[in-house]
């Protein structure tokens, strides 16, 4: 395990330039932290800049604990937004899953070889049919008490999931979430949606995909927000098709599709590499 | 150049299979027709069965300008749509082109180099720009007299080009083409259009995209129908873009997208390898 | 379950043309059995026509297991070599897999939804890592007795699976196999291998590749033959990697492309799509 | 044209951490430079920091002229490599082609548009072919007076294109250059080679990938060392190939890939982007 820091901010341009940057380097080197990666990006189009740091904290003069207190003058100065991730820190993820367990059983396969380094505290579904994998993997398994009733189950998935929660993933989880329910959890659930969005939004993408004739098929990634498959992109991907496939040919390429670009939204959310500004994601990969 | 013929065909499956395939190779097969090539497609969601012939004209027992007259029986009994093409004619090629001349200048490259086996007959424009490439490749060159006059310009256009063309390819031509203008050359104007369709239909997709926060920006070839952007496609591709590229660089990246998948297109449609049928194409390739 | 047969068959180019085409369209349909997917291609280099007929069962004169009989005067003819395969008969297969289990994970999930028709007979290994999954997706775990011992366990394996088998999966199988042992399983044995061939043969190829610096990694699905790595390639897949990628990551990401061009390989294979000559494969897909 | 200067720099991680990052940095910000890019990179197996800064000279208080006298003695105390870059100077570029054109073509297109930013100074050729085009562009065109003798045809080259060259370009070059022209030229000659290195090394490498039966073909952009084919990658890409792609195809699906990862290396050279150490390439894209 790593004992490290990793630190996500943005400033706006002016003030990264009159000194900011160089103030937070100088922060961290005066109190002795090796910077192990810096990765910097400056967004002219939004005046917006934005870095995402990682330091040892080996050796580091503070308590992570009250890396804060030290840091909110600086920040108050030059206007940074931050947020500050010890590596140590295991998230807690919730995953929701419906009928298609193609996407859990792929997380889940990672979680048990340590490719995503998290507890998955807890699965909530409105089906029975990923229970035995839930089990084998030795994760709760919660089947919601009402599936039909979506205001109950969401009130029922509020109450089970709690605040305690740093990620949710929805696994294919067939259900709208309410604005309400979403804005609980804001940037803190993600979604695969079964498109290459923004093209074909909504229910059968890929029956919509078969009928207009594309070349191409993808899945797209991203952080749920109050208006449906509109979130910001974390990650998409795409394959060919030809006129040979069918729409069950493209439901099974699409699976391996979704698959791929949820674990890479998944892993990159828990190793904070993402900053979300202006419904757009900037990816530190 | 190879002396053959191709036969592009579709007919309803029921009677491919009580007989019109067999029927078919029978016809070539009798007559000394060795088949090099033969692809065939099954559509069975709109019960369709479609074919590509592609066989050897020496040694054939009839002219190929006698062939329709032969096969026409066969064709009624069977119901057949078909389109015969000797592979020794060169098509017939126009190019409309406007301010960005990087699909011009690559499809003029490659049917210098022998590529793209057809006569470009000539480049029409709006603007005056892509004037000097038209000469160096020995392509007359015919400036719009009323750039400004859609209307005037299509009528202009329309005697320009008159109805001896196989082809005619939009090269970045930013003008929309009213329904009227489409409907003389129906299935014989293709277009590329700067994005994955059918996300970011219309103006300006890259800055569409750039907005929308997408990791992977598209181009798409598409034959040119009544209603814009909602031709049968014929080909696809994407790049991967980051948080790190500009509109700017969007452009730049697309811009290669576009020349590849505008010349595949063109490639495919004067090679006779693509069918249309409901708005949708297969590409034998 | 569809009632279908496919027939994979080779013949001269100049047979083929000389009636050899017709005459099998002709046999099929004179007994009533309709035409759903005809895949044809001629190597020319090679000499040789190649296709992959599937044709409904239901309606079908003669019974399939009279067909060989039937067919046979005619296959003689015109020197035809040809492998038939009723749909409905579902292939045996034995999966072979040491320590790393992301490719035998993948395969079983993918057997337990249908989307691979086979029945896996048997997991046999050299760790006892594989025990729980295989026990979790109800197929036999057969722990090789003398694992540091190559020649015994050979032994072993040709006692366990012996000769009632359609397709050897080695899903990171980490022993290389003996001439003798490939032998008695001539073009069933698929491998991946973890590099894109001919690229980096040989043990850690990832490693390898890290050192030459390459900006794509790859995977590769092959029969296996008497030469390592040398086989005929089925399917081969890559993904972008930069200086920021360690070892490590290429690993990672190798494991989503060897899950992929692994399990595209086992169904084309138990769907009769690949015909090999000449150490290629056809893979009418 | 943009008035920044780019510093491409190198140091061990001990130091980087032990000050060298926030001296640099201080550097530039207590001198009125305003950080537009920043890009890290820390090679943890190597044991080197590498760093890619781009800054406004615009309010810099010291003439770009005058940098390294003042940089030195930070440069010497950490012990940084370091190449520095005006963006206002445009880089010297000359172009080696033989028979094939198409990289040259789009090579002097990109330069014709702004893509590429550099002069373009001559273009040397054993073949006459390129002429035509060359004049078109306004470029000079040598050819090689011996084109035969290779040792003299060397001696010819380094006569023309001196040491004031920024860059130099085998633009599909079809002679293997000596040791010791390029050791004149060391990391400033750019070659494109047809295949995914080190996959199909030396001659006719599609001819190899078709006879291997590989499933995607690949071209790799390199610098040139004293080895054939060994040199740092810059850049690699691949396109899917089908049994049903002769050579001929390759060759036309391959033309398209070196055209592309060429014009990407020489721009990413042309930008200061690319840093080598050890044989492999930090490209700061």
């Amino acid at each position: 395990m790593k004992n490290t820091a990793v630190l996500l901010l943005s400033t706006p341009i002016p003030l990264a330039r009159k000194g900011a940057v160089a103030a937070i380097t100088q922060f961290l080197v005066t109190r002795n932290g090796s910077i192990l990666h810096a990765d910097d990006h400056v967004d002219s189009s939004r005046g917006m800049f934005l870095s995402r740091l990682e330091w040892d904290l080996d050796g580091f003069d503070i308590p992570i604990s009250s890396f804060e207190e030290h840091f909110r003058p600086l920040a108050e100065q030059y206007r940074i937004n931050y947020h500050l991730a010890p590596t140590d820190y295991r998230p807690k993820v919730v995953i929701l899953v419906s009928g298609y367990d193609h996407c859990l059983a792929d997380l889940l396969y990672r979680y048990s070889t340590g490719e995503l380094e998290c507890y998955v505290v807890m699965i909530v579904s409105n089906h029975s049919k990923a229970q035995p994998l839930a089990e084998f993997h030795g994760v709760p398994f919660h089947l919601l008490t009402k599936p039909q009733d979506k205001r109950e189950s969401e009130r029922e998935m509020l109450e089970l999931i709690g605040q305690d929660v740093d990620l949710i993933v929805l696994a294919r989880y067939m259900q709208i979430l309410s604005p309400e329910f979403v804005g609980q959890y804001l940037l803190r659930i993600i979604n695969v949606h079964h498109s290459f969005l923004p093209a074909f939004v909504g229910a059968k993408p890929y029956h919509q995909a078969f009928e207009r004739g594309v070349k191409l098929i993808g899945a797209t990634s991203h952080y749920v927000t109050a208006t449906l498959d509109e979130g910001p992109i974390i990650e998409q991907d795409v394959v060919r098709v030809s006129h040979r496939d069918t729409v069950d040919d493209m439901l099974r390429k699409g699976r391996d599709l979704e698959k791929i670009v949820l674990a890479r939204a998944v892993r990159w959310h828990l190793e904070n590499r993402i900053l979300v500004y202006q419904n757009k994601t900037v990816v530190f990969s």
